[in-house]
């Protein structure tokens, strides 16, 4: 929403009942009850995405892909036979979220975890989602997963986040809704103050904190990878591309070109997305039909910086093969 | 306008009276008696102002500078006290046009030419009011002037106008006003196909045509200037920024830093003019506060590819005190 002052804040209003290990508010870890509903073109389900297929928990949790774009009633699942996802039975997100809350009123969003069984919505604390994954669903993980969130990281990890969060994840969404000239300027330099910072955080580590890949890399990158696609131009993020950013270019490559981080992302989804569904932004509709994608597979250099990516851990393998992403909508060999 | 098909056509029917040496349309070149009115942030407009800062018209012709924003009564004289041009004494471009034609019903545009004891309009005739100050205009031209429009060159400087007309200066207007998704593909990779043609033929020779500046150079030079300030993003012409098409941005920056040329680009208001005005693009009005403009002005390398800038003329003084663009509107040093 956008504020007298044309700031866009946005709702953090989430509900926040927790699927854990002990089941203390009543959704117990287990196998195959619940269903992760994303769409591609979300950072902030994608990022749950990825921490999903990192940790090898595509088996114990399914999920649902809804299309990129979508009218005022939001999520459906128009991609699947019949517009319909076929373990949900159900047409739109917003079901399971009036299946357990009738008079439902805030936004529908991804990701949202949804309980097979009774169709209803547990959570869409996008936030809470990918650390629950990573510490309460250890007993599913699969061998070799990395630990995405290490206790003695997590102080350093949460503070990155939360200027992160501020100043780029939602940053951006900041500069592209404001309203009026000043609210877009503060939200403008704010991020890309925060991007030299971040350059210069990876400029001597190849991750942005401890020597592995965690939760933070992964929040960062999903805002990085959509960064030229959409929000240089849709948003006004427009002081340089990311592909004028040495630092976090390559750093952002080095990530996409590790099994988890690209083999999500899908470019037409994002770009589709924003473009068509932000008609308040981009009155036609129409969505541009570049940048060239290319050079995203070009060799990053970052290894040079030392680092293991899955610590003692190890890649997963590549992804089943009803989630690929179609191969014309990105640029990673098939 | 935009056709039934989504695609933006040009209203080329300008008022087509010239100034001529022999006056055989009623008026005859004269020092003093026409205002050439413009507006900084329009390509077309620039063009004009380019072409007599080359040949040193100042004293001849003088100019009006129309602010960059206006609304649907088109250009006004807001950056003039009072909101009046001082010679021509109106508030708005379209009294000249009016004081010539009563019912005159077709666009208010810059380039025009105001014929100053009547304050009526010449002409608005853009792609024949440069070449007419190079022909028509000679025994008002500065020692020195170059030759824009040789004789000798002329088949091939139009043929190359022609096609960087239809796919560049109008093909980014046709990207960005496209209504439909065909139609702005088909302008998208027109563009991007003719921007690509231009490198291959720029990167062995210095100038589009010959081996000095010409009428060619400077029809292509203001559209290439308002690419990553406006084109990339507002009218999503985005395979690539001009910064990363190394050819064209070095011939770009080669020009930029000839007198003459980014002497007369005024990146503010250029950005003001496209993001302001344009609501049916840009909602909000919300102006971009990038590109970094700083790399403008680094070295471009393309003297060793030989040529003469001026031919045997030379280059023309710094413009006069009231027309330079202020210090903030541009990267230049002053």
């Amino acid at each position: 929403m956008t504020a007298d002052t044309g700031e866009f804040t946005r709702d953090m209003n989430y509900v926040t009942t927790r699927i854990t290990e002990d089941g203390r508010d009543g959704y117990p870890v287990q196998s195959g009850r619940y269903r992760l509903v994303v769409s591609r073109a979300c950072p902030w389900a994608n990022r749950a995405m990825i921490v999903r297929r990192l940790l090898g928990l595509e088996g114990a949790l399914s999920m649902a892909i809804a299309g990129p774009t979508h009218d005022e009633r939001s999520w459906t699942f128009d991609l699947d036979p019949g517009g319909r996802d076929p373990v949900l039975g159900i047409e739109r997100l917003r079901e399971a979220y009036f299946a357990r809350f009738p008079d439902y009123e805030k936004g529908i969003t991804v990701p949202a975890i949804v309980e097979v069984p009774t169709g209803q919505l547990v959570t869409n604390d996008f936030n809470q989602i990918t650390i629950d994954l990573s510490l309460e669903w250890r007993a599913l993980h699969r061998e070799g997963a990395p630990e995405l969130y290490p206790e003695a990281l997590r102080a350093e990890i949460d503070e990155v986040n939360e200027v992160v969060f501020r100043d780029v994840n939602n940053g951006v969404y900041r500069a592209g809704f404001a309203t009026t000239q000043q609210a877009y300027e503060q939200a403008y330099h704010a991020l890309f103050d925060r991007l030299d910072w971040l350059s210069e955080r990876l400029s001597g580590q190849r991750y942005l904190v401890g020597d592995t890949i965690t939760e933070a890399d992964i929040r960062l990158f999903t805002t990085l990878a959509r960064f030229d696609p959409v929000y240089h131009g849709h948003y006004k993020c427009n002081r340089a591309k990311l592909s004028e950013m040495p630092v976090l270019w390559a750093y952002t490559r080095d990530l996409f070109q590790t099994p988890g981080f690209g083999d999500t992302t899908d470019f037409v989804h994002i770009k589709q997305h924003y473009y068509e569904v932000h008609r308040d932004v981009n009155p036609t509709g129409v969505v541009p039909a570049g940048p060239d994608l290319a050079n995203w597979l070009a060799p990053h250099g970052r290894d040079a910086l030392g680092g293991r990516p899955f610590g003692t851990g190890t890649p997963p393998p590549p992804p089943p093969a009803d989630e690929r992403v179609p191969a014309e909508h990105t640029p990673l060999r098939s």
